[in-house]
């Protein structure tokens, strides 16, 4: 990955593209996908546009969806997405749980005919903006081997969590509940690369490494892994009455032109109706920074977020690395994408 | 473990012993210990009892407590436990959460000043009880190691979320964020048996399967169990403002009369704000069968809360096993127990 593309000019171009195909979110899709890839994680960054640019010509992400409520109490929202991208429909719902919180100390919304929606943190985060922990969830395509059987059960359904801290960007674990995402896995075959052990079976169910024979993935923890996506598959497709894993058709093989009803589930919690809100993330910033304190620095102890914080640096300084078959793909979409080139 | 106890006469026992002793939340004391013993988690069941009379007799415990609420607005409430029994505090807080779930929809209770709760199971189920969804985690003394070091940074934080389904016991999936719970680390040095691989380090982080050199446990899932302990220990210990894992005295190695301020978090909601109950229940039913339905004789595929549910059955008829040592314990502290003996 010697190929180096500057941040603000990938944003720009992205942002005019989505505009000319005249798509709703243009703003929150790029923002999302170069966000994400200055924070190093290239499976659901700008690698993802062209996909974008080919679900929203085929009509699977609607330009012009109309977002609304289904139904709405106290502290719950569910809102019904039209089949617009995931960046937007999950960004008026992170939005929407934060008016709960505002309004209740708390707000819970769930989400449905939404489409992908890249990477959770980009949520949740905006939760941190408003001085609120953020919670973002979705289900996915089944992909995850059913713990104890040899077949795929449940989609990689990812947890993401954020709050503020004191001294320094939010918090953030942003995890798939499988040992590796499917991205991951697309990435390795596309390389050439192994997987690492433990990670996919192949379609019998039998551990591999080879990214080619890989047709579904490990939970993470075991059965730990696989509980944890069976509550995030009940807090988005059943809450939000949508479709659950084995019925969404898979992102990359399924036609263009399918949609897929993809769910969500958002939270938002005020701290400050728990504790002074300083003294949340004072002590958050204390607990985070005792935990760094136990590492060494052969044995360096990190907290969520901190990769990421790291490669953010690197990379708004000197661009955001991408191997040559992407970069082709960016430049098929159009070449203005030859400006960012660094 | 050949001796079995009947858990009718187990819980008449225990709530006498309480109430002997004069401490309030006898009923849920006794309560929590046999169903949680019923469902199989021997490491949080009835041998917990001879500890929880020490610690009530030397003041650990409080016997006349004055659970309080410190502040409290829409969707959110904190306690203060004034050193209850835990399980008298989770359940007067899962009770409030469920309050507040029926007034917005959704709720979030905080406790500090508590003791320890035992099953996470027994507070989120009672949720269930009035069609919610329910969720408890509690934090615990540093017992994991940190992600990267060589110390333990966070405690075993447990994550519970249940649900209701439509035609059985409720979903279930209750899991400490540590590959292993320190309770079963501590029956395998009684039983002199060894610890599987992978779960558990010595004093200098080095892996271990000595039960009696373990002197930390890993993370489940390596990083993204310490991730999620330590959103544990946020909703918990900071969200509270009580002391955190490192500060936290271990259970059963500290002077029996200290007090651990522990703190848990609880939070209901209600799926009928977001989808007619009924369906919900039929829905998460119809997700939960088509996971079995995956399995097969040799490669069975369960659900969180199955094992749990099968142990109910067979241990609600043949009694509660138990292995001398425990069951001399508990004749120790009172000889009643003898009549519980099958």
């Amino acid at each position: 990955m010697s190929t180096r593309l500057a941040s603000d000019v990938v944003l720009r171009v992205m942002r005019e593209q989505l505009v000319a195909l005249g798509a709703a979110g243009a703003d929150h899709v790029a923002a999302s996908l170069v966000s994400t890839s200055l924070r190093g994680t290239d499976s659901h960054g700008i690698g993802l546009f062209p996909h974008y640019v080919r679900a929203v010509t085929a009509g699977r992400v609607a330009k012009a969806p109309r977002i609304e409520p289904v139904q709405e109490s106290g502290a719950t929202c569910v809102l019904d997405a039209d089949h617009a991208f995931g960046h937007l429909s999950g960004s008026v719902a992170i939005a929407k749980a934060c008016d709960l919180a505002e309004s209740v100390g708390m707000g819970a919304v769930a989400v449905r005919n939404s489409t992908h929606f890249g990477a959770a943190a980009y949520f949740a985060l905006q939760a941190c903006e408003r001085g609120y922990l953020g919670f973002a969830f979705t289900n996915a395509d089944a992909l995850v081997r059913a713990w104890g059987g040899r077949a795929r059960g449940l989609g990689t359904n990812p947890i993401c969590v954020t709050a503020p801290l004191e001294r320094e960007e939010p918090l953030c674990l942003d995890m798939a509940t499988s040992a590796i995402s499917w991205n991951k896995v697309l990435g390795a075959r596309r390389r050439g690369e192994p997987l690492p052990p433990n990670v996919a079976s192949d379609s019998s169910g039998e551990p591999t490494t080879d990214a080619n024979a890989a047709a579904m993935v490990e939970p993470v923890g075991t059965y730990k892994g696989y509980g944890l996506g069976l509550v995030v598959e009940m807090l988005c497709g059943v809450l939000s009455d949508g479709p659950i894993g084995h019925e969404l058709l898979p992102m990359f093989t399924s036609p263009i032109e399918a949609r897929r009803k993809i769910s969500h589930f958002f939270m938002a919690l005020d701290p400050a109706r728990f504790v002074p809100a300083d003294r949340f993330r004072t002590r958050l910033q204390a607990l985070v920074d005792s935990l760094r304190g136990l590492g060494s620095a052969e044995h360096p102890v990190l907290v969520p977020g901190d990769p990421e914080k790291a490669i953010y640096l690197e990379r708004a300084r000197d661009g955001i690395p991408i191997d040559q078959p992407k970069l082709d793909e960016l430049l098929a979409v159009t070449p203005d994408f030859q400006a960012a080139i660094l």
